[in-house]
This record gives C-alpha cells, structure tokens and sequence, in this order.
C-alpha cells in the first residue's frame, strides 16, 4: 500500500512515529537512572531490562521513520540531534523517577495505555507499524504484568507503601488525560486507513486501571486539572534537562563514529 | 615583561590561567544552582550574587588566557567547548550542593583559599594576572565574611545546625588537601618569577580554618585519606554530569551568536 501513499500523508505518519518513538525513548532513559539504584537486586534488573526494551523498541521505531522521512536523518539524528520542542513524548513519561512508587505509577499509567495501544496497532495495515506493534506487544505484555503486579503488592500492602503509591497516583493523575487526545493527525491516519479506530482506547484504560485499583485497594483520583500539549511540542521543565543529559555526548562530538 | 616569554613559558602561563577560571567557573555554576531554591530570600539573593562574581571572574581570566593562548580561541570557547579531562578545577568545587551547610563548607574552604592565594598574586610581577587579582580580592574578601560568618552561625547555633556543618565538613575534608599542591608547574612559575612563592598558604589557611572552627565550637576532622588529581583532569563522577548541563546549549547551536 506505501506506492499510493502522498507526501503529505507520508510526513503525517512520520510524525505518528516519532510520537511512538519519543514515548520510549524518554521512559527508557529515565528508567535508565535506576540502574545501580533500585530498592532490591532483582528490581533493579528488572528496570534496567524494561529500560533497554523501551530503547530498543524506540531504534526500531526511528529507523523505520527515518527511512520515510528519507530526509538523510538515521535513526541516532532523530534521537540526539533534535531539540526539546522538537519531541512529541507525553509529559507524564519525562517526569523524575522520585521514588520506587512514583516510578511504578508512571509505568503502569503507560503501560496500560501501551497495551491497549500496540494491541490495536498490531492489527493495522500499514505494513511497518504492523511489525514493530507485533514484536513490541510481547515485551510490552511482560511489562503491564511487572508493573500491575508492584500497583497491587505497595497498595495492598502495608500502610507506608500504600500511602507512597497513592501518592504517586494523585501527583501523577493529571497527567494521564492528554494520553487519550484524540487530534487532527489522529483523526486523519485512521481515516486513510493506515490506524485503526482509537477512540476506545480511553475507556478500556479507566476500567483496566479501576480494576486493578479495587484488587489494590486504591483510589481513583478524582480531579479535572490535566496537562495537555505533549504531542505539539511542549514538555516540562524536566525534559531539558533530560536531553542534555542525554545528548551531550554525541552533540560534543559530532559525527563521531564508535 | 610580556616580551622575554618564550612559547613555553607562556603555554604554562595558560595552564595557571585555566586553574584559576577553571575553578571560579565551576562553583559559579554550582551556586547557581541554587538560584530559587535557597532557605531564605536574603540568602538566595547572596549565593546567586556570588555566583555571579565567580562566573564574572572566570570570564575575566578566560579573556586574558584566550588572548596569551592565541590559538583563536575565546573565552566563551574555553567554558564551554572544552571537555572533562581538559577542566582543572578542584574536586572540591564540583562537589553537588546537597544541603545548606554543604554549600557553606565548600564555600568556606575555597574562599579562604582563594582570599590568601589572591592576596598574593595581587602583588605578582605579572600584570594580567596582578590586575585579575586586584579586582577579584574585593568579591573575595565580601564571599569570605559572608561563609565564615555562616560556618560560626551554624557551628555555634541550635544541635541540628551543628550536626550538618560538621558532617558537610567531615564529608568535605578529604578534597582540601590537593588545594595547596605545589606541583612541577606552580614551581616553574615561582622560578620565573610570574607568581610569588605558594608554599606558605597552606599553614595559613590551616590557621585561619582552625581559629573559624574554635570560635564556631567545631572539630577539626582527621584523617589521613586526601584525593588528588584535579590539576591534571582528574574528576569525580559529578563534573562531568555538569558539564553537561552547562554546556548543552552552545553544543547543540554551535556558532550561534546571541
């Protein structure tokens, strides 16, 4: 189907991409950070190994979009050499790791939505995405399962985990809504054929989440204040610092080959 | 007398330069950090304006070390286009803020240094360096009032007070020793007479941090374990994490002018 695809259609799924791209790349180095630093041995690992997934799966994302950007930009451009309002990650994954509870809540809010998302893009027809939602689905799968797991074991658990992960909720909530906006680029890939349908998305995630809050014994927060703007461009003040972190090597020297 | 330098003297003369502003610039980049964020507003307003002088000094020496260097150079190139290992800071000075009483020890210590080792090259044969060090003694002299009294404050004040200075001090004791390491370049300069003999600060500086810490109520920590290197590149995990921040923007627009 990619030979009736017009520029402009082209551009769009592109920028489709780098929002899929962005999401993991910047949880995966914030989950990064962790390495050396997680409460127990086995979560530490297990971090450092969700890290690497969500950066590996961010390389095949951008490699695939470079190639459709065909603009002589590599996947490691796209990643290191773009500036902060230049990535469309969602500010809830660019927030600081805090502590284990805030970390965990981060991650099941994301990977709740992964799920759902990968799920009905490993139906779709365009080819590229097909392929990178199928193969992602199986890590994404393992890490809905780790996180919901720690959701239920520090909220059902004693009174200062549960105080810490409810915290982690309320702080984090208003964050959450943005995930589900349904813009414009949105509307226009669905129509042309090339997403599925994802307005569901939203609804499946409040009761996927509210279920595991009851097994939990959490509590839905109940706010109207959300963020929004992510997809456009804007960030927090934590994604700056982030990305000089995470850039300064190959933006001192450029075009250095390892 | 700038005439009878011969190529080397003057790259070594560059060397001395690049200590010098290495060190005003770190911790001039430390401080600011606090910016905002500082116990009190009178106080916030105090470290942002010394952060300033240390960040206007380091400018002052970087000019004059681009200019004897003469290698097209600026200042500005100097601070932020040089990496890591070719920064000669002191370990001390890019030691992280951590809390209040952390900030002041690290503070105390440098300016005590840098009020006796720039009392001395105020009177120096060498009229750049003279002239820098004329202008600077005057911040100097107001930064050092300003953590001494702090030090005798917060030694001489409530138990909790006393507690953190002294584990700041006893935390920080083991970088001052390299402060005062008169090494094969510091003696050369002496032997050619561009800098006045080093060797007596030490014991001053012994003295007068002593006679601050009887009149504060703290103990002097001892120990045997010193680190050392930073004259030579050597850092601790922290500056290169600084650096980043620091450098990220001129590395990301290179040749940009503002």
């Amino acid at each position: 189907m990619e030979k009736n695809i017009t520029e402009e259609l082209r551009e769009k799924i592109f920028e489709f991409f780098l929002r899929l791209g962005d999401d993991r790349l910047i949880l995966g180095h914030r989950l990064s950070e962790w390495c050396g630093h997680a409460p127990i041995l086995e979560e530490d690992i297990a971090l450092a190994n969700i890290a690497l997934d969500c950066i590996g799966q961010a390389n095949a994302i951008y490699s695939v979009a470079a190639e459709l950007e065909n603009k002589n930009r590599t996947a490691d451009d796209l990643a290191f050499l773009r500036h902060e309002r230049e990535f469309k990650n969602l500010q809830l994954l660019e927030q600081p790791n805090e502590d284990f509870a805030f970390t965990i809540a981060r991650q099941f809010f994301y990977d709740q939505y992964s799920f759902l998302l990968y799920t009905k893009l490993s139906k779709c027809n365009y080819d590229e995405l097909k392929a990178i939602a199928v193969k992602s689905l199986k890590e994404i799968t393992y890490h809905l399962r780790h996180s919901k797991q720690w959701i239920i074991k520090l909220g059902d658990g004693t009174e200062e985990s549960k105080n810490k992960i409810q915290t982690a909720i309320d702080n984090l909530w208003i964050f959450t809504n943005e995930i589900f906006f349904i813009d414009d680029l949105i509307i226009e890939l669905t129509d042309k054929n090339i997403i599925p349908d994802l307005t569901g998305i939203k609804q499946e995630w409040d009761n996927a989440v509210k279920s595991v809050f009851e097994e939990a014994t959490l509590t839905m927060p109940d706010t109207n204040d959300f963020v929004s703007g992510s997809r456009q461009g804007r960030h927090t003040e934590y994604l700056g610092h982030l990305l000089a972190e995470m850039q300064i090597l190959p933006r001192s020297f450029p075009n250095v080959k390892w």
